[in-house]
């Protein structure tokens, strides 16, 4: 169906990225995906042409408030063209947003304009142990004896981008949690990551998503400026999550770009590739299941535009996110795996683009809540 | 997601709607099942509401050009009722744009005004061995030796609204076909269903839709006046399925609507229902399966408010239909299915809603074109 | 594959079944499904070829011990035949199993004589607003002053085959519940149906299963003998459910009989149909589906195979029965619906086989312990 | 439900194997995955337990005819281990049976013993761009002018095994193909891997199996002596594809392997990890998963089990193994699937087994057969 999202405006920034995308991105892609680790100066690159920070006001540099549409564009094409922006999306989708609504005036003209310019932000919350149950938080912040500073101590795992970022926001506890209210005494710092003390531990191998690093963290009496404090002591857990339903629906977007790419690669493939002298697309089975998947993208992609509007005008709930990040995922994983099966063996070979989104999107699923988590918001919502 | 489809007009007429439901069809609508029939009465009531004749210009008595949008109230408001207005939809949304588009000035003045009043109309398309190929139609059309008539013999099958009809549109053949074109020499005619000749053949009992009656119709030198020829002789194979892709909409968006009411029974049900003490609702289980279909049956609806959007703008493609009926009648079909297996063992009773939106639901992945016709013409779209 | 099961002396059971069925049911069953009930005759037939007696001691006239392979041909070749024995079933399946296991030597000399003669038994738990939870059960039997009748009153709700029985095993409550043991306080009766004050209620008009009368019983001063009294007072609780392992193995017996039967309907359907001039069967699509349909149901043979197998030996546990259950029932299901799909309109009507079938499984996830209850089991068993 | 497939030899055997697993495997597999290569040691110590010659005659020192029943212990005590012995899968179950079937007196006396002792077999077929249709082999093998050996060229790709392998049989074209035969004129040839001119190209990156090489192959006129031709000459076609039964039971045996191996990784993981201060296994979503699972993983293996027992009686078809395949390796591909949703994040990360098994698994739906092709065979022999 004829989509009704875009304007001129955003049409001329997709001509835009698909240059840079092709120019700065894709020749170089599956080395850093070999090293998983993609160079910082694509950021500083990605800074230059206005990506790294959505939403920043004028006044530290940036573009002011950003239509999510920007976002959307970027992940369609990136993804159509078989690669990422990497920490692009973490940093400015999931981590700016916490500085733009806690930090004070003066952190403000501290960040931003780094940020604008290149910086890459991380977020620190889970530990080994934890997983989305934040309140068991065991990583310390101790005030110093003369106030000038925490001292952090502690560990954390799964942190994706940390080894890019300029700055991570960590979780820490400043105080016990008390019985009334297990969720107090959390407080959020931004800890530059070459602070002394500061160490990454290993990085985890995963089943895809081999351009990102995720890595452990650990902490050894890290000094942390109180200057560094963002919000207020003890009142972190309040902030976390504001900014999930925006989370939420770029997973979902990101979910459907990867399915809409999946069928272009796998119309591309079945109508060049023969096998007993036919086209595999001549078969009716291929044409079946690429008309499935081509339906369900389609439902998948009218929501998700639904839901981006929505977004825009500040009327997207957490129920919405919900229900667009589990059926968005959901989607993806079916399509995408079927439309390696209709690459063969090739499709299992990472050389090939299927096999690549195959691998990462099985994440989509998890991360930024479950689908058990979003399944419980919804049910929620319909009042059970 | 907050719906934008409806205007205040569009509220007002589902609130006289939803009157009208509950006062003339809900306290009957039991019985008419049990009778396998509606009475002819209720479309002169529906008529009088002016439900009858979407579309009909008002020189001929009608609303002229109306939006999609009034059937879909319709599909919407009658379904979470549990009711239906039978007829009401295939007469006004399949039939009547055959006599919009073809019948010439004389035959609008002669039927459009009935029509608007309450006049049902079926068409007789399959026989007995043809099914979807309908240039297989062994029904005979022969002009009299005087001209003054057509000369109708042969039989049809699964003809929907048959019994309550005042027209029917019958497709025969006035001429053999070609071998370069078996499309040739097909003519629409229409037929009074009280015409000598015409004759009602058995009700066929089916799985559900037990208040519609599908029925055999057979002809018998039945005599049709050369004024009933719709459009041209011989051409009448090019009219068919002009009005496919409405069509499809129109069973997407009574899909989509069963769905969300088979949500609401289920809602409902099993927040009263206790089990081992406790409420259905209360387990994790059912909150879990009412939140998957919840998030499939918003991106159905999201899909479907777009596809009505494009359809009142003209825009529809025949794969955009094809996608929505696909997409809207398989994501039906699992959702009323999972909220029946919900209710246990009064899912299984014609008395709850939910069994009988099972029951019904089956023939939407099969007829106005079947999910695998679908596929095909999804699968042309692709380019494959 | 080559199924093992079975022996010489099982394929002539078979034979012989196959020539009643042809003979005695087929010609009529059509008639029956009008009526809604199968004549009482049919269960003297069915007594006259020994299949209304299994495992009746040979002393009672039965055949002493059988293996369960004989109602396993019986499920297969009426199937195939689309048809059933009705009651049969749940009569020798079901319900006798409580006179074997109960009923103390002068009753088994009162009843079973009669039972392998034909008479239909039925067994009455469900109340209007129990369900599956029997400790709910509010009917009431009181003694007599003189101690030689109860004296019942109450009603019970989703009675399988109650206007053919003679007899229906009634659990009501003849002492209230204790705090300690919610499930103290039931007995069970053997209650003749003529008995004065046993009236039949509505008959419940359900998806499927038409041969089939479900009803609506009421019991008003039914006064029943002292000697039909089951088992002991007040501990019924502890008799039900000890027969389910094999009433489920049966469902699911039932069920890949089913499956199996509508993968050869369909065979036979698409390759005798055409469709723009060739049979449905040279599409790969239905080729597919077919493959799909017929490798799955391989495996859920195979299972119920190794059930009865495992039945026969003794060795049949309660998560073996679950698991067969949920998989051949799950299976049926969707294999069932597949095959509907490839029959076209023809498929969603009731005189086509599969049409039947399609409306009559829909229980099979429910009844008997629905496929929730079945993981409930199965979760049990796996240290959940 | 009880397995009856193993005897205590089986079982003893079973024990020697996971005593093997538990000190040779386990401890260096993560090293091995890391290398992408197991060292050849590995495979003698494999000869010296006696289970690389599988099926090799005693005269050859071998252990005669073998059940199939030891492959599939070892098949599930690697698995449950969560690793593999690599390539003895391939060069016992796939490529020695060749040997067994078409080498004379003297190839045999000549291989074998080696074969037995560990010395490890490829087989080389796929050439870039004909994936399985064999009748496009362009590598060449031209006899020689004093007729002594062949000269072989060309080059193979997706070959398993091969940087281990000893001997490789690879596949060339001895003569052109003709107009009648298109499978005339291909040629098996037995070529040690150390041959002048046998070089290894790039090694494949995949999603998975990160323990077996997948590479490609050169041949530059690579000598072999023409007592190396496998069979006779220009027959080579019909000589493939023999084994094929077997060799997709031993997919089949694998897939079931690794989804009874997933069921019990995610039974140990769910009841140790907590979330929200429960333990994982203690939300009814996890248990319903777990038993759903459960089920479909008890019909496959009943499934797989009886044509074990089919295999070892000779009586296994292709269209029986077509089945299972088809349907174990879909259900390892869901239930797998299922199985890391459950672990969250940590299913992500290949240090945990589970997301080992996901991306190995995805492998079995297409090799051997994809799921496409066996469905084709399963169709067939519906006679569709």
């Amino acid at each position: 169906m004829r989509r009704t999202l875009y304007t001129d405006e955003h049409e001329a920034f997709r001509s835009m990225i698909r240059d840079f995308v092709a120019r700065e991105v894709k020749p170089h892609f599956e080395q850093w995906e070999r090293d998983n680790l993609v160079p910082r100066e694509l950021y500083r690159k990605l800074g230059e042409i206005g990506v790294m920070g959505f939403d920043v006001p004028e006044e530290y540099g940036g573009p002011g408030p950003t239509s999510f549409r920007y976002q959307a564009v970027i992940a369609e094409e990136t993804t159509r063209a078989g690669v990422t922006f990497s920490a692009q999306s973490t940093s400015t989708g999931i981590v700016l947003p916490y500085l733009l609504r806690l930090a004070d005036e003066e952190q403000k003209r501290r960040w931003l304009p780094g940020v604008v310019a290149g910086d890459v932000l991380c977020v620190a919350m889970t530990e080994p142990g934890t997983g989305s149950d934040l309140a068991g938080i065991r990583t310390t912040a101790k005030l110093s004896a003369d106030g000038t500073h925490y001292v952090l101590n502690g560990a954390k795992t799964f942190i994706t981008a940390a080894r890019n970022a300029t700055l991570c926001i960590v979780a820490a506890r400043t105080a016990p949690a008390t019985p009334e209210d297990r969720r107090h005494g959390l407080s959020l710092f931004v800890v530059p990551t070459d602070s002394e003390g500061f160490a990454y531990g290993r990085k985890l191998d995963k089943i895809g998503l081999r351009w990102s690093d995720t890595s452990e963290l650990s902490f050894t009496d890290v000094e942390v400026p109180v200057e560094n404090l963002l919000g207020e002591q003890d009142r972190g857990f309040s902030y976390l999550g504001q900014n999930l339903p925006r989370e939420r629906l770029s997973v979902a977007v990101t979910a459907v770009a990867s399915a809409a790419a999946a069928i272009g690669f796998t119309r591309d493939y079945v109508r060049e590739r023969k096998v007993f002298g036919k086209p595999v697309a001549a078969f009716q089975n291929t044409r079946f299941v690429l008309a499935e998947c081509a339906a369900e993208v389609e439902a998948a992609q009218a929501m998700t535009d639904k839901g981006i509007e929505l977004e825009d005008r500040g009327e997207l709930t957490a129920a919405d996110a919900a229900k667009l990040k589990l059926f968005a995922t959901e989607t993806a994983g079916r399509v995408i795996d079927k439309c390696l099966q209709l690459h063969g063996g090739y499709g299992y070979m990472l050389e090939y683009p299927i096999a690549r989104l195959y691998a990462d999107t099985r994440i989509n699923r998890i991360y930024a809540g479950s689908s058990e988590v979003m399944k419980t918001i919804i049910a929620k919502d319909l009042g059970l």
